[in-house]
């Protein structure tokens, strides 16, 4: 089966994307957590942070933390903002798509889950 | 006054690092939330995502999340691992020079935090 994030990617599903470069897509979260709630994933497919196992990977997955700084900033999320990628089951990782959630809009407790 | 995570860098503080390069260091939250519960940090002083503006400065966030894999594959996180990073006040930023938490080794909730 096709990966879901590599449709959304391709544009060949639909999400409310809110920034995409030749890098990096980033849409809205189907099921938001937070006023603000945003995924931010590689355009290539990685299947998680256990998936950087070269130079090329790693970069792919930085630009993503590139792209959540300048979301944050255009949107003025100046009070701050929480990122977060889950790596497998106990994580509750559910898309096999490297992914960074954004999290912003309210106060974030302690710990993240 | 000096920041404290430059100075576990520098091995001027205590601190129960679990790995060390050039680039990152690693160390056990004095604070854990879980049974594994790391601190992953550049080297360099960056404060926080926001203060990725170059491709430097996103380079050595990159490292951490290198180090995150391996760190994890050396421990055996074979059950998955999330990575944390807190920008400002609304995550909870508490020192304010860049650090990934990892957590792992039970089930971690959602939405986190």
């Amino acid at each position: 089966m096709p990966c879901l994030f590599c449709k959304i990617v391709a544009r060949e599903l639909p999400a409310e994307i809110v920034y995409q470069d030749e890098h990096v897509t980033a849409f809205k979260d189907l099921h938001p957590r937070a006023p603000t709630h945003i995924l931010i994933i590689p355009n290539a497919h990685l299947v998680s942070v256990d998936d950087l196992a070269d130079e090329v990977a790693v970069n792919a997955a930085a630009q993503c933390l590139r792209v959540a700084r300048e979301i944050a900033r255009a949107r003025g999320l100046t009070n701050g903002y929480r990122l977060v990628t889950n790596i497998g089951a106990d994580a509750g990782q559910s898309v096999f798509h490297l992914h960074f959630h954004l999290l912003a809009g309210r106060r974030l407790s302690w710990p993240p889950g």
